[in-house]
């Protein structure tokens, strides 16, 4: 195992993290919370600490950085984030409970937008904006962040592939452009864009200056914690529309945009991950819009609700206009559904994602197919390419690594005792990064009422779901850990 | 498509299905049931003319009897074998809806064992032998059945093994014996004697004969029709343990006894599979046990229920000692996991099987190493013996066919409006031949309840389940009704 090397990457992460306290400390000065400011500041010094610890760690250099040390890399950076991350929570006291604070903050960073709060207007709006940047920090990776910032040495070990791998959601990784570091680039200078048009949007609707940059923020990473209790409910009907294109945008793989920028029209109109995402969202909302017709003022009203909360789920976002744990089972069970699929490969979503949904449905024709026609040869087409036999199967692989998870995870957070709704859609909202599920864990009730245990499960899920699966389970591996 | 030699098969599962018709019709004499006698006869003639039309339709015979012809020909057989079955119960108006006669015939052959019925004590004892021997029936196949009888000429064409492993469950087929027919023979010898075994403990603990000739036949299709309302739970506890042991002795892997009758003991002692199932047992009986102490006189009278629910659940039985539903979460969660899991494959019990779980277990592990050391090659072993790269490729869509189905399945009959527990476990349930599920469906409850449609969608998952998918997806595939 390459320690050094590790360890360096490591030590970038907590700067990183250090760094972006800056702002959320700015802010409770500015609102005058000098506690919760220097809480923040306690926070910084310890991450810098951490950094110091980590370079003087110097271990004997090892050559090489392969997938093992990409994934040990991937999962130790989120983990050590996050418990660093979590520390204003805990220091002010806002969150007593050191596993909630952590909670929250994994939540943060992978996206989730699940929360332990039962009153979340009651915070410091330090650590509201801290909350929300976490999603927009998880939401296109820390390490593809901190890539942009190594410098060129770190990028000709080879090291920065093994890492994109690891944490970039998706069954293959898009290399936008030969370089990674260019790649990395490109990536967040799309995911600023974005953001920021968001940003812009949401403050011409009339949106408090600090509500538009932590809605925002929480659009972009797809994550879903609010700053006000009712989600997004209270806001006017055009806040909430720009919430769902917005949400629906950076649920798009990201490469379509790239796509656009270099003018490849053809090749983003032809894209079969891009129609079946936009596809999928019409026909749900649609579908939902007529079944709850009857709960609302007019089909305007209800296509609003509906649309939104199929683009909040497909994306894993998390906001919610309504309590749709009140709709109809047809409506909640579509959404539960669409909950495991998640967005696009390449984007800032979660769940299984629509180009392993295709690949899974394509590999299963070819199948009944082949049983049908045993000598025919038969391949599966992608975007018209043809698609290795080895991401199939690691395809198939994950789906099987996906379902353990879900069912154990399931099991053993059942012992406290809540209903059977509640338990399965609190594991699959964790697992796929959404935020709500159904009864207790609805849109709006939250997670406070779980044991210290099944929290930790659920974190473990929050993460596994986030870094897929593999990361997670390479972490409690034992043969990682050997000695050749 | 060789229409000749499937339309000879079907001929011979109409003439089967007749002569089993006999017995019901005698049991209605013996009660003076004229009415119902007259309805079994009419079934009876039925069979007998589509006998004559199957024959008569000699289409141009064409060579060959490929996988595709074994899909149609299971598929076709079980949905026909179904279409008659139910005609007792709809022509003595006893089941007035024919989707409702048709949903409980299928219910029967599948060995589900779910039932619209909110009185089954209100039925004909001709009828309620004919439910629960079709159980037994459909456990073993009614294809292999029919291999014992045909003709030495109808196994040479090599037809009988495409059959064979479109009807057995299990990711790969036993050949136990050179000879297709001497494997159906020695299959059906094993499920006789225990059938037999199974009924003399039965009536030597007190049960009246007709009560346990219809337990001792639902308890070795591992069906679950039960002919009191209470199902088992008004039988005395040594009646409970004799079925406890006896789903649990049918839910092995048949091979297991031939190695037995064989003396092959060491084989049967490190078979992974039987040591995953008695495990597997064992521990979710102790901790239900101990989760629902609280309800219960004592750790035996605990012991006794969880045992019963834990080897009804695993087996896919779907009797039931006490209501279930009324456990506390953990214990639910856990059953709900294992309807998942099901028997073994080569049992007469549904679900998954635990040998394809063994085999989706391995593949993850090994993916996870090779992904940690991609340069070291790695073999997938099952009981000391590689597996075949395709057996482990067949299970993992396997998986995916499973999901989808479910999944597909629960946004359809969420349209009837009931609870997401419900419809889930109610498709779960159904698909993994099980019986009861939760909530409205739970071991209390029946299936009355939803509509035709959903009925419907729930007899196809039930014929999907039982015949592992292929041959349905087969069925509905335009491929294969295609002209080369």
């Amino acid at each position: 195992m390459n320690y050094k090397k590790i360890d360096r990457f490591l030590s970038g992460i907590m700067i990183l993290e250090a760094v972006f306290m800056i702002p959320a400390l700015l802010i409770c000065l500015y609102d005058n919370d000098v506690h919760v400011a220097l809480c923040f500041l306690a926070a910084i010094a310890i991450a810098v600490l951490f950094t110091g610890i980590l370079r003087l760690l110097g271990k004997r250099p090892q050559k090489g950085f392969h997938s093992r040390e990409g994934l040990v890399c991937v999962s130790s950076s989120w983990i050590l984030m996050s418990l660093v991350g979590c520390l204003p929570f805990y220091f002010s006291r806002q969150i007593p409970s050191f596993v909630d604070a952590l909670f929250e903050i994994v939540s943060g960073f992978t996206t989730t937008g699940a929360s332990i709060l039962p009153d979340v207007e009651a915070l410091s709006r330090g650590l509201l904006y801290w909350r929300s940047f976490s999603h927009w920090l998880g939401g296109m990776g820390v390490l593809v962040l901190l890539m942009v910032f190594l410098p060129k040495s770190d990028h000709n070990t080879g090291s920065t592939i093994h890492l994109l791998r690891a944490e970039s959601p998706g069954p293959t990784v898009g290399k936008l452009v030969p370089r990674m570091k260019q790649t990395a680039l490109v990536l967040y200078g799309i995911y600023v864009s974005l953001t920021v048009l968001n940003f812009l949007f949401l403050l011409a609707g009339g949106m408090p200056l600090f509500d538009s940059v932590c809605t925002a923020l929480g659009t972009a990473g797809t994550g879903g914690f609010g700053i006000k209790s009712d989600s997004m409910a209270g806001y006017s009907p055009y806040l909430q529309n720009v919430t769902t294109v917005f949400m629906m945008l950076f649920g798009v793989n990201f490469s379509c945009y790239y796509l656009l920028l270099t003018r490849h029209f053809l090749n983003v109109w032809k894209d079969e991950e891009l129609r079946a995402y936009i596809g999928v969202f019409l026909a749900s909302t649609a579908l939902i819009t007529w079944n709850i017709l009857h709960l609302y003022s007019g089909v305007q009203e209800s296509l609003r609700h509906a649309a939104f909360q199929v683009a909040t789920v497909m994306t894993t976002t998390g906001f919610a206009t309504t309590d749709f744990d009140l709709w109809p089972s047809f409506s909640k069970g579509l959404l539960l559904c669409l909950m495991f699929v998640g967005a696009s490969a390449g984007s800032t979503g979660g769940g299984l994602k629509f180009q392993r949904l295709l690949l899974l449905l394509k590999n299963l024709r070819r199948h009944v197919h082949q049983t049908l026609y045993p000598n025919k040869v038969q391949i599966v087409r992608m975007n018209g390419q043809r698609v290795n036999e080895k991401v199939l199967n690691d395809t198939n692989l994950y789906l099987i690594g996906y379902a353990l998870i879900v069912v154990f995870s399931f099991i053993l957070i059942s012992i406290d005792n809540f209903s059977i709704t509640t338990n399965f859609s609190a594991v699959v909202a964790c697992f796929n990064n959404i935020g709500p599920g159904f009864d207790v864990v609805g849109p709006t009730g939250n997670f406070a009422g779980y044991s210290a245990f099944s929290k930790l499960v659920l974190i473990f899920d929050m993460l596994a779901g986030r870094l897929e699966i593999l990361p997670m389970l390479g972490l409690i591996s034992f043969s990682t850990w050997k000695r050749k």
